[in-house]
């Protein structure tokens, strides 16, 4: 898409530090990583979200992931890693072209920890299930 | 997988709060959510991370992800989500049977915003990118 930098990386008009690259697939090195390796897997198609992109588009990144991540995880030494896609700029998504971040982890090394869970009051767990059902 | 809760959930042996099931996923509200309407989607075959599932469950579970969080979204009235997988203890994984997390976003709610990113020193993203490359 004009004006997409990942589209850009696609077409190899934009430098990056590429580790992967298929017929539909392509994976780089995160510039501004959370942890050496912090990889993104991207498709060459231009879509912008996980709601928004064609399940076969979808099928095709998420079949990569694995290999991908697992040379990430032997190359760095990694105890384990995050998988996250961020969609929306509420949720942190900064370029609006589909991307998973492969992030690789050591434990205790404080990345990603922070995970503010709670408990749903007594009632409301059935009522937001109901909700979301409703919208399937 | 005996022993494993999320095949128990599958398996409707334990209760969990569904909102969406079909021949290959079951779908539903984590019980200690970071957001409100924070879901797991699992695939029905037991598998333990994204690199150890067969890139069929993947694609399975990738494919469901669209309208699964297009529902979360809208039920929720969130502005984006965050799809993650975390993979080993290491990266905060507690049940070992591959869960999608989509967990609904609000502008400025200060859930998962910690984004630690940084820039590698000269030349280290070169020799990072050639590792996981050597890997692959």
């Amino acid at each position: 898409m004009d004006g997409c930098v990942f589209c850009k990386v696609v077409a190899g008009e934009i430098p990056a530090a590429k580790v992967y690259e298929d017929d539909a697939v392509v994976a780089f090195l995160d510039i501004g990583p959370i942890s050496d390796g912090h990889t993104l897997v991207i498709p060459r198609r231009h879509c912008t979200n996980v709601h928004e992109c064609a399940p076969e588009v979808l099928s095709a990144v998420a079949t990569r992931l694995g290999k991908i991540a697992k040379a990430v995880v032997e190359a760095m030494g990694a105890d384990g890693y995050n998988v996250l896609v961020n969609n929306g700029s509420a949720a942190g998504q900064v370029v609006e072209h589909l991307h998973f971040h492969i992030i690789p982890r050591k434990t205790g090394d404080g990345v990603l920890t922070r995970w503010p869970s709670y408990k749903y009051a007594k009632g409301r767990m059935d009522e937001v299930a109901a909700r979301i059902r409703g919208n399937l």
